[in-house]
């Protein structure tokens, strides 16, 4: 043997396997939810006339991109230069970087980005305007540039129209740029829990992009894109008139913190990502251990719910994770062992866990139907 | 061309690249205080003839557990048994699995395992000693099995001497199983914030431990093994006389939460894992938003702090994560504009942020020494 021995981690899955045989931890899509949530979030934002840019901050993988082009979305939005890499060498023709950024490396991958796909960026700050500015007239490329405006959240963004003039005049000034409209964007306003409180607070934020809006408009600059509006307002995104695309991603999978929205438009999620879980440890009456804690589902949007249509018992109650760890209380004690019973847990916050896997196991009717790379996991600068 | 072109992300850093040209968020490892924190435990279980195993699962580098192993460690525990792979494979002669598991496939890893390396498991339910048995058996292999008692933590462990006597029995059943010793971990323990407070806590959790090892022994059964502690306890560990090996992990790092505790000891640790952050938006006076949020750092344990040794202001407080996003205030407003700056970070928690990077970005005197793979990043089965 000249060939060295290798010790190889075994794939998580592959296709034509029943799911009972997956191990877990394993980071699950029900396919049949989430096919619904994508025909139905195409179909809202197309018939309205509204172009629909799914996030992929939300989900990081090509696989789930290329479908929501396939549905009409056009383009996605990226949060950071890295995670746009895999889609754009994938042949995303349209990326939209929904943050600012600020570095030497960042102008540099902006400009090779750009090289690949159609790219646009936020800035709020002109020497981000510069710098960038510089590294594409550099390169030779073209970079579509949109002011972010604070669109009451208070985090990034500019707060005055003197401001925002500041920069459009600074991506002017810059041959390789082109104002291409503004973002503004609130992300509180997406876990509003009342669905009329919701529509007030996304109509709020939409007056307060609008009114930029129109400050150029009264200056013969016009915003060919006005972007922004997640999951939780879309409809009243789209309704308002105001964005000429909507960013949600989340809408995909229905986290348990959006889950515990009130839904009473048109678009009715369904939870389509799940954690699959095994109980590992069972010493003692009404306790029990699972083998999802910190480092596979993130928390700070609350701990993962158990999920009551696949549990065998939905008195199972997910009550504290540990690193490895996923401590279980029965609400009632049955008497019942469950040592080695498989478990589906609904995490708190979708982004951040999808963030902890490298790869979907796609499930319809009890068997593996695909594995997807989540190529953007970890990819963060 | 036949070559297609390929769009690859930019490495982290390079050896020799100035730290200040490191693109962020980037997980540092200062290596003057690494090394300080590595040394000191070695030499404080070296001195008392304890067997020091740190957990692997803190770091998940294998360019770690062979400096740990250099400087004596008997070998590394792991969490997983995915996550023992790229340590097997790297040669680590013995991997201690300090976690319990169920199904066919975590037991075939323990067998593919234990050809490559030492290994030894944890149990505390028969059915999993039947399981990997009978894959030992089938694969050839000998596997050293320890039951793990409840420690007082309440999680994982059997709560009584008859569970544990049902365990050795099925052990001893199996040819392919070794008994080997025992278990006892009080995670909760570690965090006892006053030294005296956690001192007493160590001796609880340790005294519960050396009565199932005084059951066993009066049996006949003697625990070659007596294994657990951590970086919160391993000074009172070492001195109870009750463990032949600890297990701390995070002693090399000290995070925010372990630097919340009282050191009254010999050990002093420093903090040694930070991550760098830049400031890339400033758009309000006192309030600043850098590029760290919760796909960077884990906030379970708390939010991480500006470390003001290295920031340029000790005002700037971390006060928010979003997922990409780290809000700051400013405790006093100077005026300052602080877009652009650079800060470094200490992480709440380090094992579950850890689990966020693939390189660890390591420096001395403001220069890039090296960069060590996390190639236990996200294994997790």
């Amino acid at each position: 043997m000249t060939q060295a021995r290798r010790l190889a981690v075994p794939p998580v899955a592959v296709p034509g396997q029943p799911l009972a045989a997956v191990g877990t931890p394993a980071l699950l899509i029900d396919l049949d939810a989430f096919e619904s949530n994508l025909r139905q979030m195409a179909g809202l934002a197309g018939a309205a006339g509204t172009a629909l840019r799914p996030h992929a901050k939300a989900h990081k993988s090509v696989a789930i991109a290329q479908r929501q082009v396939g549905a009409g979305a056009a383009g996605v939005c990226c949060q950071k230069l890295t995670e746009a890499y895999p889609f754009a060498e994938a042949g995303i023709a349209s990326i939209h970087v929904s943050n600012e950024f600020v570095g030497a490396d960042k102008a540099a991958m902006a400009a090779e980005l750009a090289a690949w796909t159609q790219l646009s960026i936020c800035v709020d700050d002109a020497r981000q305007v510069h710098e960038v500015g510089a590294a594409a007239a550099q390169a030779g490329v073209k970079i579509d540039v949109l002011p972010e405006v604070n669109a009451g959240q208070g985090r990034c963004g500019v707060d005055s129209t003197d401001a925002l003039m500041a920069l459009v005049e600074a991506i002017d000034a810059n041959p390789a740029l082109r104002f291409a409209g503004l973002q503004g964007y609130h992300g509180g306003v997406q876990h509003v829990r009342g669905w009329q409180q919701r529509r007030e607070a996304a109509q709020r934020a939409a007056e307060l992009t609008a009114a930029y809006v129109r400050h150029l408009e009264a200056r013969g600059l016009r915003c060919a894109v006005v972007t922004g509006g997640g999951t939780g307002t879309a409809e009243f995104d789209i309704a308002s008139g105001v964005y000429t695309e909507i960013q949600p991603g989340s809408y995909l999978f229905m986290d348990a913190d959006y889950g515990a929205n009130e839904w009473a438009g048109a678009f009715r999620p369904e939870h389509s990502l799940f954690i699959a879980a095994t109980v590992m440890s069972a010493t003692r009456p009404g306790h029990a251990v699972c083998d999802v804690g910190l480092k596979t589902v993130s928390v700070d949007s609350g701990l993962p719910r158990v999920w009551s249509r696949q549990a065998g018992d939905a008195s199972l109650n997910y009550v504290a994770a540990n690193d490895e760890h996923g401590v279980l209380e029965m609400a009632e004690n049955t008497g019942r062992d469950p040592f080695g019973e498989r478990i589906w847990l609904v995490p708190g916050h979708c982004d951040p866990t999808v963030n902890l896997y490298d790869a979907y196991v796609c499930v319809r009717g009890g068997v593996v139907e695909d594995v997807w790379a989540i190529e953007g996991r970890g990819l963060s600068r």
